[in-house]
């Protein structure tokens, strides 16, 4: 049933993901490499939490597609540089060739600094108010910024290895890799629809609950997962000393958070009400299911 | 003379690059590495046509420093990523260990990844009109994306030890990789300042000249400079197989070519007078000085 709904926002993102890469006077090697991780899958996660966001707030679809899909390409030039050699030296995504091992560590440099700035330049050409889309953007910018995700990244390394591991650590790490990046999802949403300073708030505390749950499944996944389903190997985390919630707090423990942290999401919805609500609840519900 | 104007726009733009990283939430370790290259040093050539170009059209200083700073961050995350070991492995920068030989490679990527984003942030907070604001971001970010910066440098090491070089292949290459962001610099100055399309036309037509000039003289100075001036050791062009102008076209053609793109910028500048024009004019001509 989530499956069925999410696809219902998935599938204009994925027709946008098609098309967005073609602009004139880009060279083909880059279209290549930079199409080739876009197109490789993925849960499409950000971009369904702004549409739904600035759906739920009565924006409509069309105005806002190519903002949030922008989002995708932010996620997905992470990706690249976090799994080249200096980095994380993953060789396996989603189950295919990592860029660097496909394109060679120069090209997949390029594509993800092609993907990061092609996303700001769909981000800034709307039709809406120029007001909303530069508060949206600039919510973005910061969150993918030196204070947000590259932050995040840059601690991620520094913890790595370490061993004096805490809790504050994770949570701060997390924090700014991946869970403002989720949270600006929904927020510029919100921004886009025009929404109050209470819907800014809600989708605030929705998107930073969602993303701690979200990170937290992972981790456990990481653990007791699929290998395929997860298009990587099991365990991968844990071989190479990687600073997990399971690891400082135990599964159970674990799993008791990432509840928290959905019950959470789910109340910041409850002051609204109809489908796309009800879309919004499941999903935060949906991500410790996986777990299961 | 013309070294003293230059330092009239340079003090407060060097001002806003020694506060413009502090931001809350950034992790000491990344904050150190993006300050080292963006404090290297440099022409702030960017930076300095942005500003001119929005006063010599009426704007006020203090309301496009930021944005105008922010393109030095765009110019030296390209640097950072330009010099790492799987693209140009250039162990020198402006005479001091490369971001990746000081810091090593993550921190280098990384560093250079917080700099491109934290550019947008800084471009998106403004006071100015959003509505030109946010034609002036949409252009900068297509000068640096796939279809400009990130294009050209593919490129540029696609033609690298290529047998088959021609002159179109080196325009091109230049017109993305160097070109189109100096040419935007000035666009986005002078849509900042509100300009005409007359206006716009001139910036543009005056940004695309220099930024062929600056090239030109730039590949010739790599033959006949001097390295303390340089930074980097001369003729590093030549011992890598580079495509350059003077490889192609001699060194005679190539100052010909250098000078006659100077005469053309100084020629978009004709409709204008004043102090200001007058270093826009002065400005062109200097780039050729250099070489002579």
């Amino acid at each position: 049933m989530i499956k069925q709904r999410l696809d219902e926002y998935r599938t204009p993102i994925e027709e946008v993901l098609q098309n967005c890469l073609q602009e004139e006077g880009v060279p083909g090697e880059l279209l290549e490499s930079m199409s080739y991780s876009l197109q490789a899958g993925g849960k499409r996660i950000r971009p369904v939490l702004c549409l739904a966001w600035a759906e739920l707030l009565g924006q409509k679809r069309e105005k806002v597609l190519w903002f949030c899909t922008s989002l995708e390409l932010i996620h997905t030039y992470s990706l690249i540089h976090d799994d080249l050699p200096a980095m994380d030296n993953d060789d396996l995504r989603r189950g295919k060739p990592s860029n660097h091992i496909r394109f060679g560590e120069a090209a997949a440099i390029l594509a993800g600094d092609g993907l990061l700035t092609r996303a700001f330049s769909m981000m800034l050409q709307t039709d809406l108010s120029p007001g909303a889309v530069l508060q949206a953007a600039a919510q973005i910018s910061r969150a993918a910024g030196p204070a947000g995700m590259v932050g995040g990244q840059v601690l991620d390394m520094v913890l790595t290895g370490n061993n004096k591991k805490e809790l504050e650590d994770l949570k701060e790490m997390h924090s700014l890799k991946t869970g403002a990046m989720i949270k600006s999802s929904c927020l510029a949403g919100a921004i886009l629809a025009g929404g109050s300073q209470d819907d800014l708030l809600r989708a605030g505390e929705y998107g930073a609950s969602l993303g701690l749950a979200f990170q937290v499944a992972d981790d456990i996944l990481d653990i007791t997962g699929d290998q395929t389903k997860l298009g990587k190997p099991v365990g991968s985390d844990q071989a190479r000393d990687k600073l997990t919630y399971p690891a400082l707090l135990g599964l159970d423990e674990s799993r008791t958070l990432g509840l928290e942290m959905v019950a959470r999401a789910v109340r910041a919805i409850e002051p609204y009400s109809g489908d796309r609500a009800d879309f919004l609840k499941d999903l935060a519900r949906y991500i410790m299911d996986r777990v299961e």
